[in-house]
């Protein structure tokens, strides 16, 4: 198996990791993860847009610019002749001694890999199970770093009650889920939460706000209070992985029909549509 | 140089980290830093019990026992031939393909070295500058986890301004600082917030509280306004690296006279006789 570090492709078993990378003593690091489909990286421009954003942030210096980056997974995805399934991709701010400021002299260590398959579209669209928990992150969700354990512990909890998605409620908002954002639709309206410092802004969620036109729903980035998410007549979640998860249940209570709704169908439609026209094979 | 890891005292060239360790892709896990004074390990039962409440918190299953953990880090003190320094203890929850919730069959990653010196007790107490910002962390910093990030962004912002410390504010109530405690002092009451989740419940802290008493302070913890801290009397920091800080000015503001407090000293004093009534050469 060979990743993709600052120097360049190498073979995993020739990597190491040292302790003291602030990404393993801090969470000091950001990353991205990104589908691919017949060797075809899905949305690629706006994951790199993002990465670079999060760097920036967190000032983190990444060791190549956009287009050798670019060059470098597209190279890692050839050798590695993955065909469908996603790379990984993280930075974090470097090895140093202990200190909680940003150390000197420290160089960003960048690690990619590839995984085949993982969480594949499924043909049929089916209904997920959601609860809802408490918001306790940090206030700067929207920078897609390496502290995770809010999510973490908030995907648990769901997992353990037989749940697939744990549904994050701030001060009686609904912000995103642990990890993936979320939609609602009443009365033809698509509601979900602004790109604030209170979610991450998925490329999913971006993808899918995009095509809102498409099915003849009219988008509005406001937060939902959590008795206004219960009402909606189709509620999903949007992310990488899974893309559209339409949401029969939140906390037992069923949503809607309590089926998988017309426009989470069309919507996964259309998104299918625009799988099929950037792979080669549909050409 | 040695290092524990799970399976005992290996040199650290034959170790790495896995790149798919939850530390470094969640930051999930927690940590200790103990100091040692020729050769012993300060109020090492008191991070002892930390770490095994933080694992407990996370679920994290430690590979030791506390019996077993306490003898390999004494082993490792020896063969590191460490007189002043600190042992730095880390826990992951291990390795598995990434997901957010706990993977099954993953065992946790036990990590520990040694350092000499570092921030070492200085004989005159130096007042310190301080500065303030919003706590924007997540709401269980109770853990002492990986997930470090609002810390460490605090720190840099203190460091850039050339002050040496962040104290943290949230709605309005001072909580702790990136790396430390903070106590304010009026009219022989020393205040400090509760040890509940929104502070890490220091062992500095914990040594100090228990100090109170011989300096004739009473103890109320309780938060304090950021308006109140600014007309303490005396401030001070606490942590295990620098162990008593008395903070002379924040956010530029003078505190009490402007220099050292006569209770910093006299609690930095005490400290110093805790000390030694462990330390070999004092017996």
């Amino acid at each position: 198996m060979y990743i993709l570090v600052n120097e360049g492709i190498i073979p995993k078993s020739s990597f190491s990791i040292d302790i003291e990378d602030r990404g393993y003593q801090f969470g000091d690091g950001i990353y991205e993860m990104v589908k691919v489909f017949e060797g075809v990286l899905f949305e690629w421009e706006a994951h790199l847009e993002r990465l670079f954003r999060s760097a920036r942030e967190l000032r983190i210096a990444i060791s190549m610019n956009k287009e050798e980056l670019t060059k470098q997974i597209q190279q890692l995805i050839a050798i590695e002749n993955l065909r469908d399934g996603y790379i990984y991709l993280q930075v974090t701010r470097g090895v140093a001694a202990r200190v909680h400021h940003f150390p000197e002299g420290a160089t960003s260590v960048l690690v990619a890999y590839v995984k085949e398959g993982g969480e594949v579209r499924k043909a049929e669209l089916t209904g997920i199970h959601v609860i809802t928990t408490e918001d306790i992150r940090w206030q700067r969700v929207d920078i897609k770093s390496l502290n995770l354990l809010g999510n973490v512990l908030a995907k648990q909890k769901a997992v353990e009650v037989g749940a697939q998605e744990a549904v994050f409620v701030r001060d009686g908002f609904v912000t995103e889920c642990s990890s993936s954002n979320i939609f609602g639709i009443k009365d033809g309206v698509c509601y979900t939460h602004p790109a604030n410092h209170f979610i991450l802004n998925g490329i999913t969620r971006q993808v899918v706000i995009r095509l809102l036109e498409k099915v003849s729903l009219e988008l509005e980035e406001t937060p939902m209070t959590l008795e206004a998410l219960y009402e909606m007549d189709e509620v999903f979640i949007t992310n990488t992985g899974q893309e559209i998860g339409p949401v029969i249940d939140i906390d037992g209570r069923k949503i809607g029909t309590g089926e998988v709704g017309e426009y989470s169908r069309k919507l996964s439609s259309e998104f299918q549509r625009l799988i099929d026209s950037v792979v080669p094979s549909k050409q």
